[in-house]
């Protein structure tokens, strides 16, 4: 891929969230989910930071080096021709330099998106200071606009994901956070929550936030229809497609083990032709 | 992990085939997977090299190249306690100096066994001769001894994989060729099948060859207790369980795409503690 291929990659990408239509990114963990993905007609794909260090044999937060989770990103760039976002957690890095240079390394293997959070890992500390943060989000699109590439920076605010006795400061700290990402040069701003984001708090969220907003699906989510029609911009699904695949290889292990028989592995089945045909004009 | 403690795992992996106990060895496709099997108890994993392919964006048929299948291995090794045998296919090279290789290089990454094919990949000429096949085998055992680490040899033989208007025959040279590659140094005889061998033949199989057989288990194969009982010493599943995570992962898809919904991706799933939990004394 050029460098002006790349930033054409760049723009479809970023018109997907200003479009009508919801746009649905799935998250892939190795390159066989993304091509299943864009096989069955996503028009971009993600990857999940928890599912690829699971695949890899690390737990999430940061526990991957760089080098691996890029080497997975430029993997499905090089078979999967929609655009692909990669998340880069909170950069791999404290400082402004080194975030920034997790961002380029994936920039330079092919991606046109990122998720960029604002979680520290430190239950102490849980969310960086707004100024540290939109410092690296600004150093981030000076860096993308010097290579000629528009990478569309989904800025995670992880607000949801903390507990909370005061929804109202919450919400009004989460619009805050995402307005000065937004003037810091993100294109999307990501609310991601363990399930208690109701319909009409997303509903606020969009109103209050001057960008397009991406939040996650769940078991208590509201359909895709329903979050278009509030004004959802971007939705997404983190590591659940995978976790939920993994539950389903668990259950093939216990019958196998409990009863010895195939149930559960025989039901329902991709073939090898099915597989082959994903990657048959692709490889080599 | 020290060269004797590898063939201490090599040795009670060997042993595994002679137990009373049927050796159930699931196939893993990479570190998540591996560590779910053993994690629900498997005494072993093995790799499956078509879904190892699919997971980096290959067809399966040495598409791969030697190395990255090597590099998959050592990161599961890296990660599980339990022995791990390595599927290298028909060991990525014509030569038998490149087989050899191959079969080194996954016992270097502490490997302590292999699954080693007879298939050419040629349609024209689908099964290598017994000479050029026991030649490789030899040759793998040889090398197994100067490193001081008994890898355990699964030879398999693909005439089941092959149309056949000639039962007995097929039976006959599978029979022939299992106990050639026994002679020649295999520990296992591995006669995959796309379903059509049924207990009697599986049975006679195992009296006839004068090694622990191994096969496949799919929607039409005997529970693992009749394996037991007729003899079989070991089975394993191919990339069937993969098919199957990837068969739910696109009703995921599609349940998305068509309806707009969540509930294959939530009706099972691993909690993140529950994957975490897998990692997190083995990481770093």
């Amino acid at each position: 891929m050029t460098r002006d291929e790349q930033q054409r990659k760049a723009e479809e990408f970023l018109a997907l969230h200003t479009a009508p239509e919801l746009l649905v990114l799935a998250n892939a963990w190795d390159v066989c989910s993304a091509r299943l993905f864009e096989f069955e007609g996503f028009k971009a794909v993600g990857t999940t930071s928890a599912g690829v260090a699971a695949t890899l044999g690390y737990p999430d937060g940061q526990r991957i080096s760089l080098a691996e989770a890029v080497e997975v990103v430029r993997r499905i760039v090089a078979q999967v021709r929609v655009p692909v976002s990669a998340d880069i957690e909170a950069g791999y890095s404290e400082s402004v330099e080194g975030v920034v240079g997790s961002a380029k390394a994936v920039l330079e293997v092919g991606a046109v998106g990122i998720n960029l959070e604002d979680s520290t890992g430190d239950p102490a500390r849980p969310l960086y200071d707004v100024a540290q943060q939109t410092e690296k989000l600004a150093a981030i699109r000076e860096m993308s606009d010097s290579a000629g590439v528009h990478l569309v920076i989904n800025a995670r605010t992880d607000g949801y994901l903390l507990p909370s006795d005061d929804p109202a400061r919450r919400f009004h700290d989460t619009v805050e956070r995402a307005n000065a990402y937004r003037r810091a040069g993100a294109d999307c701003i990501f609310v991601p929550d363990m399930g208690d984001l109701d319909k009409d708090t997303m509903a606020s969220l969009v109103k209050e936030i001057d960008a397009p907003v991406n939040v996650i699906a769940g078991a208590t989510t509201p359909p895709l229809e329903e979050l278009e029609a509030i004004g959802i911009a971007r939705v997404s699904f983190g590591p659940r497609p995978m976790r939920a695949a993994l539950a389903l290889v668990r259950k093939i292990a216990r019958e196998l083990r409990d009863t010895g028989t195939y149930a559960a592995m025989t039901a329902e089945t991709l073939s090898y032709a099915e597989i082959n045909e994903m990657f048959a004009d692709r490889s080599g």
